[in-house]
């Protein structure tokens, strides 16, 4: 069955409080409306900073939520000189320390995480896939640098609805794109 | 089977006519011996320029060859803002024109491109291993990011000795390192 593909440049997740230290009053705005419903490019950006090196213009998506979360590429922890597990979304077991920067203030703590590659379903589309009772899938890259995809982690809410997410060394070491429409298998 | 993996990192190669440019007469020094026998990295770096960004400390590696040639990542190519081939080394057409930048001089050239996946390999080990007539084979990682990557090219030679190259984007992807032993299979 082919789904949609979204791949994922580094970006962050803020608590209220954690957006109020970086942002003071300012409002949050939408910059673009995500796949996901109710998930948005916001209109604003952070700083990522740890000893050895600092990147610039990383985006905060919204809306705000019940934890803070800073989502790199395996290649983005080199440069950071940081060791990040990979995880979950919202499982900050072990997440590598960083500092985010705002323009009114920041907050350092262990919220850094490589996240897993995963497929966001809701209730109704999984079973209509027979997806029912698997948790992980394989996603098939066709082309020069084809690749197929293991553990990718089946994540189900009501909220979402299929699109399958890659981070961006996935993505470019298998010249996938965001819009692409990919095969996944069970494994 | 499984085969030694070797994570190759954005790198250079020079003909003596563009190395006289770069260094002058500065000799060419050996800082390691590579895996492929009569390959090394050298002691020498350049800075690797478009109009959109420069990646200094670029690896030139030896010993010089009959073209010059930029090895860049996907990811990297993204940063210098040019749209480089996928190739197999030594095949530079349509390669993207950077700038090579040494302490004596520079040069601007079409001859940037992100390199195959490729497995080096001698005609004994091509024997031995059943791979006499097979182009590609397809490389088997495991671990949290299990990966199978396709279009893994054979090269043979017999100046090489048994090795898998995979670039930045995909030993990143999926966690694999340097020194790694990968099974392959036929695909």
């Amino acid at each position: 069955m082919k789904v949609l593909l979204g791949i994922s440049n580094r970006h962050v997740h803020l608590t209220e409080e954690d957006y109020k230290t970086l942002f003071g009053d300012e409002p949050l705005g939408v910059v673009k409306e995500l796949v996901q419903p109710g998930q948005f490019s916001s209109d604003k950006k952070v700083t990522i900073k740890t000893e050895k090196r600092a990147f610039d213009g990383v985006r905060l998506l919204g809306p705000l939520r019940s934890y803070t979360q800073v989502e790199v590429s395996k290649t983005d922890s080199f440069g950071l000189g940081i060791d990040p597990p990979i995880r979950n979304s919202g499982d900050l077991e072990n997440a590598a320390v960083v500092t985010i920067v705002g323009p009114k203030g920041e907050v350092t703590k262990p919220c850094c995480i490589i996240a897993n590659r995963h497929l966001h379903i809701n209730p109704q589309q999984r079973q209509e896939l027979g997806l029912v009772g698997v948790d992980k899938v394989s996603c098939i890259i066709p082309g020069e640098k084809a690749t197929r995809f293991d553990n990718v982690w089946i994540k189900e809410s009501e909220d979402y609805t299929l699109e399958l997410h890659l981070d961006t060394d996935d993505g470019n070491g298998s010249l996938a794109k965001t819009g692409d429409e990919v095969e996944i298998i069970v494994q």
